[in-house]
């Protein structure tokens, strides 16, 4: 198996700006995600990128030579420039990869590819989630029980205003009462999209033994399929008109 | 708009062997469902058929003059001859709607439409479940708030066995740490399926007003659309063969 | 059954432009297919809009009392504001039904929904088409045949840079040799999406009396849904956070 | 990687009975479609099986060491034990990959999987049909051009009586007017399903080079995803109840 190129990108707003974010991720969300994914398999090389790099860290060059962008963001999803968020729609569109990750359900990126409001409802009470396999036989839930636990988190419910998943492989129970659609794979044009809900920045979230294997089952699963690299068309960009009657059987 | 046709199919065997559910239950579970049909609306024509009738109740010529059907059945999923499961398979695909209640989810019907296993887990504890709407717009979600909580009631959990819903109506919440994908529709031919997880024999789910609003609703949703009785070809039985090139442009 | 109210959106461009287009269409392409809606039913509430209008013709009010609309445009996708655009997805998201008509494939309105490149291969030679009905139970095929043909069509071509289609309803056959997803049916948020393929605006497409029963019957599936206008949460915007715990069962 | 075990499944009566058949598959279809698999790679352990052999060949043991099934059959599907048919059904739903091939749509294993009528048109005329690739970046689809040619085939046409696809990855064009949906996956419990329209007896379309890839790619797809076999519940057979209340988290 070749190397599958990854890249964390985070918006390092939280960290820098909040006391109890800063003590659990010192160096940053980003960089704990990335940590986790290295230490899952050599076939990966995993680097990071942040809203207040140029570019926010995904200039074109670096986009066109990736596999799978991962996505947090929260506070500063207005500053993501929309002509980044063109870039990341169109290399998706082309194949790339891309995991959503928690407050990342608001973001630009993941609002421009499907189409939806993608609200939902929220409570910050640091209360028990229990995350299901609805979906066992899922690779993005290989090595998983049943289901797993996290003691603390933000509580996500439903409605959530996206488009049916395409698979559905986990679903939250809360111990307030509620529910919520938290592990859910989409195929738009090319590429694969898995948006996972937990990850509030205020708990140690991704040093979650089973939160990592998530992270890094969809990172693999979200890579480009087969030899489309190479050899398929294009669908982002309008293919040229067939020649008038040029393909024609006549 | 012209009247719907219902039948109320009932298994009808706890209602004669089981003490508790004869309390509640005392003229059987159909008679229940089919009352809370009948009084949601003049356009609903509703009958109920048995397990214990020639034909399970469910002749050809009455099921050819049947809109929408519902199913429950628990104990006696084996006794439901095979003939008729696929007299009720064929109507569905030619346009009928099927309404598959609680533990009808291992009835033959269910199982040979979805064409999977239909398992889940479950546990009788009589817990409280909370069924939340993930579809607000949804036409079998009309009239309901946020949730309804039902206060006893079996659980039901995942991962159930069935293929991704078309749409996804409900997902239930249980006291007891377990979620379900307890609302969910499925297109199958020309036909419409729905399948609703409350109705556990012991509880009285069906004179549940929220409960019942939801099958009403479903009957609804699921009944023949547009008018494919007289004019869609029957994709069903196989068509003819076209003629040899007869059809052709050349 | 009420009235449903609709609006016809008409870009307006290459009927001022192009004497073959205004032969066929000296009015307007957009009171050729109202027209063809009037005459379908007394049910149906139908006013036209154009890109020259204030707002395109879509203020806020005008679109909050529509039930139904239905876009046409091509030549001057990018003169749409960006603000009608959001305006259109917001509704769409909230109940409005929207079909998209040929050339709109490349809208922003429908490229915002639906996230991806909707991209297509395309020929302009006057061909045959023929559109296959792949779900004959299906409300909007009521009343068609198995197929119909346009003599002289533009042909759009496969691969069709869209999500996965919710519902497909009919796929065409070229006599160039291409194949194309015709019509195709999607759920977004509350609201109900229909594309149809037929409508080059040198062709005399939207008096043909199969084409508007598609337009007619599409119209009637993609109204809103059930009683959601005053019932149900509105899931466009976020819901308001739950109060801590004050939801719990605990 | 590890090696891949794949059955190839052949009815082998045409075989026998048609001299057309004969001249071109002295050995068996099930043969050369071994062979094609055979040549893509050394990661496929291939083996064949027909309906003459005791249990058609497909014995529990053999199953159960069995990652991917190809299965063509045509004059003999009643001959089918169904026996076999749970057998299979149910290692399917536990994760093992099912290819069916053209005739295959109305194996009672193809119908058993999808629960609906799979009935189609046909014609029999030697006639060309293109088959179009409408979704490039999909496995399956690798290595292919955008689109390939049979010079003669059998016609089979829409309505194709399956639930939707869960991907579209083929859909054919005919010389004489016909389209049809040819190149379908459906995830069905821990397994993937993908049928592939070619292949009638009287042409040797499985010798065939893109044909060949195709069926190749599809059983590399088709495979156990991840850890399955190891870790994950078994959603075929109904999990054991869960302890009342033991896994509560009060």
């Amino acid at each position: 198996m070749s190397k599958l190129r990854v890249i964390v990108w985070g918006e390092n707003v939280h960290e820098g700006t909040h006391e109890a974010v800063r003590k659990i991720y010192p160096d940053g969300m980003h960089n704990v995600i990335a940590a986790g994914l290295r230490e899952s398999g050599d076939e990966l090389v995993v680097s990071t990128a942040t809203l207040q790099e140029p570019d926010h860290g995904l200039s074109e060059e670096r986009l066109a030579a990736t596999d799978v962008l991962t996505w947090w963001g929260h506070a500063a999803h207005g500053e993501v420039k929309d002509e980044i968020v063109d870039r990341v729609q169109k290399r998706v569109l082309e194949g790339m990869g891309l995991i959503v990750l928690h407050s990342g359900h608001y973001s630009k990126v993941f609002k421009r590819l499907l189409g939806t409001s993608c609200s939902l409802t929220w409570r910050e009470a640091g209360e028990k989630e229990r995350i299901w396999v609805c979906n066992p036989g899922h690779p993005i839930a290989a090595g998983l029980d049943r289901y797993f636990e996290l003691a603390n988190e933000e509580m996500y419910g439903e409605p959530f205003g996206v488009p049916s998943p395409d698979e559905q492989v986990f679903i939250s129970w809360f111990e307030g009462g509620e529910v919520f659609r938290s592990g859910n794979c989409w195929f738009r044009g090319n590429g694969r999209i898995f948006y996972f809900r937990p990850g509030h920045e205020t708990y140690p979230t991704y040093f979650d033994g089973n939160v990592r294997k998530v992270i890094a089952n969809a990172v693999r699963w979200a890579g480009p399929q087969g030899t489309w690299v190479d050899s398929c068309p294009n669908i982002q960009n309008p293919p040229e008109p067939l020649d008038v009657k040029g393909e024609s059987v006549h």
